[in-house]
């Protein structure tokens, strides 16, 4: 017997016909003797819906009542799937995040899990046989008022109550079957991964790869929680399933040097030329960023070739540039500032470079060798990023993507 | 400064317009230094798909499951109508059942309302001057599950949070201006009633009149809070808009005999010829029928002419008259029951009629001279009711209402 948490998202629980489809799968998990315990999102659409409904009232909304309208759509399909697992005749029973109780910071509209009580959803498991089939994406504050997790939460939920639960295995059910070399929309010859470290997981997540959440990748590194990533419209389940296996590095046995490839769009470029290289310049460039509550992604200073001026380059979200002049001009920095709203951000990553010498270099050479020019460069220990024109972005991701030997074989 | 609870049904927060036009109202009532709390029902629409979706999930569905589902539309509401009024300078917080709480017994579907705790709401009147905006519909059992009240429940909240609140008064909004003697769509010389006494609009609510939950008037009648049952798409507010005053007999001064003509359609009729007479029969009939879940309204009983047998008549709704039969049957009752679907139930509803003899004979009389065959009789203190054709509805719903006076002069 295992102890099992599997989420679905919104395509896969979009409409009652596919909710039934989830319930036919949790029905083969239970009848193999395991524990269950689901995590639901709203049905594709429901959240956007509700969004939209708060932001056509007041644009400047309370982040306290737009967790109470957002969070009613994972409410329905918790009920719903109940239901749906009554009707095979398995014991279910819905739960909302103020009924377990989840507990939760104060950030409205991005809070963070605080506590899971659990001990009522195992009496169910222990004494009733039955499924839990929780609302994910929210908790409840010590406040007493429905919090919700930020967009993608139901994952954070998902990894949460799995670490809570002490679980064998957080099954992520969505609408691809695992995690990909690259995005196969763009590279024909992307390949899924069967396993993949949580450190890699992790930088592809904030590179740009969808499939899940950062912050629940980041929950299930800290809790080394094993997550598999699996297609729900695939007949299969669990770990009959083929898809991708989040885990521990040492676990990983065939390593690549370069496991993905990942890229942003809908970046913006801003470079500060000729600013004072003196202490607390950066403090006084972001200090005025942060306040207007622009997410700045890459940051980039080189050294001073004279010792008293320098250039600054960072990338901001396409969205929040005209935001951004606005905030430097009000800080008295606007003088010698230059933006681009056309760069893409294409990174390579793997838990394999760093013991390999000349990762960085072949991303250069094969750049280089396709005529494309790299604007920006910053490294992790596991992770290159280069900032490139974005109408490069394609070319670039499959030229990486065979340099570094990650085709498919088999692949068109 | 009043304390007032006003409800708006679903039609009046249907879409974003029309929840920024409740905003405006509710900001009136601010201005004017009232504490206000307001009660909302779902967006017109959504409770009917939620329902829906239950129903395709499940036909025989488990209610607390239901109650989950259906329970968020008036969640989603509440948010909403807070944030407008946010837009509009005015504190304001939503509140659902289990925050508040409301406790509710366990009949989930139909749940009644054992207990609400105003103490939090009432620190936000006092500390931060907050309008409290609760979700109508649904409070929490004591095992914390979310338990609805059945379709029109929201009137119940207001009327129970009226009541708990101790306000002094429970302004019902909604797509009409108040009660009137008849439906204006039969009779177009009915007349808005500007007071009706509780026990009328009892009688008016469960004999056909659909503008308020009978459960709400049955309430309000107990714990004597005054109603008023105004227009939402009215420009005034409150007291300074036509509308209709429930409240207690002896604050009405002027008084017809007769208040209101009813009816209902939809009704069918089952009769039970030569059954013995003999004591427990009653409970024989009407046993296996309330095992069946069927509501039976009107029921008759005349002497019996040899002391031997006795016919037995009863109404119930047509979309129940199968399994009404299949219970008969079941019960071995089947043998000489006779059955109609196409019989209506008209009543006269009047508190003067009490003091007044004639009454009956008036209404008698009138349908004899339209040739309108009564098949059933039955009276309580303030209303009669007869059972006809359906056919003759509304021309007996006119002639009635012109032969107790209640026409309007000035309409057509």
């Amino acid at each position: 017997m295992a102890r099992i948490v599997a989420k679905f998202g919104g395509t896969s629980v979009g409409d009652i016909e596919r909710i039934e489809r989830v319930a036919d799968k949790i029905k083969r998990e239970v009848e193999r003797g395991n524990e269950v315990a689901v995590v639901v999102s709203a049905m594709s659409g429901v959240t956007n819906q509700l969004v939209g409904y708060c932001e056509a009232v007041s644009p400047a909304f309370d982040e306290r009542e737009y967790d109470t309208v957002v969070s009613s759509g994972e409410q329905v399909t918790s009920g719903l799937l109940a239901l749906a697992l009554h009707k095979r005749g398995i014991a279910a029973r819905s739960w909302q995040g103020w009924q377990l109780p989840i507990y939760t910071s104060e950030a409205h509209g991005r809070a963070r899990i605080e506590r899971i009580e659990t001990a009522e959803m195992e009496k169910g498991f222990k004494e009733r046989g039955e499924v839990a089939v929780l609302a994910g994406f929210q908790g409840v504050s010590f406040a007493e008022r429905i919090a919700t997790l930020g967009r993608g939460g139901s994952d954070t939920t998902a990894v949460a109550l799995a670490a809570a639960l002490n679980a064998d295995r957080c099954d992520i059910y969505t609408d691809v079957d695992g995690i990909y070399t690259t995005d196969p929309r763009v590279a024909p010859k992307a390949k899924r991964l069967s396993k993949v470290s949580y450190e890699e997981m992790l930088e592809m997540a904030s590179t740009g790869a969808k499939v899940m959440q950062t912050r629940s990748v980041e929950m299930a590194f800290k809790r080394q929680v094993p997550v598999q990533v699996l297609s729900s419209f695939n007949e299969d389940i669990g770990s009959d399933m083929p898809g991708t296996l989040i885990t521990k590095e040492e676990e990983i046995m065939e390593q690549y040097v370069v496991n993905g490839i990942t890229f942003t769009r809908n970046d913006a470029k801003v470079t500060l030329q000729n600013v004072p290289d003196t202490p607390g310049i950066a403090a006084d460039v972001f200090g005025p960023l942060t306040e207007a509550n622009i997410n700045v992604d890459m940051i980039v200073q080189n050294v001073s070739p004279d010792g008293k001026t320098t250039d600054m380059t960072f990338t901001v979200p396409r969205s929040d540039l005209n935001k951004t002049v606005d905030a430097l001009k009000g800080a008295g920095l606007s003088d010698n500032t230059k933006t681009a709203d056309n760069v893409s951000k294409v990174s390579v990553v793997g838990i394999g470079m760093v013991s390999h010498a000349g990762v960085a270099q072949t991303m250069f050479q094969t750049l280089a060798d396709k005529g494309i020019n790299i604007q920006v460069i910053s490294t992790s220990e596991i992770k290159i990023s280069v900032l490139i024109d974005e109408e490069y972005t394609e070319l670039a991701v499959r030229a990486l993507h065979t340099a570094y030997g990650l085709d498919a074989e088999d692949a068109a």
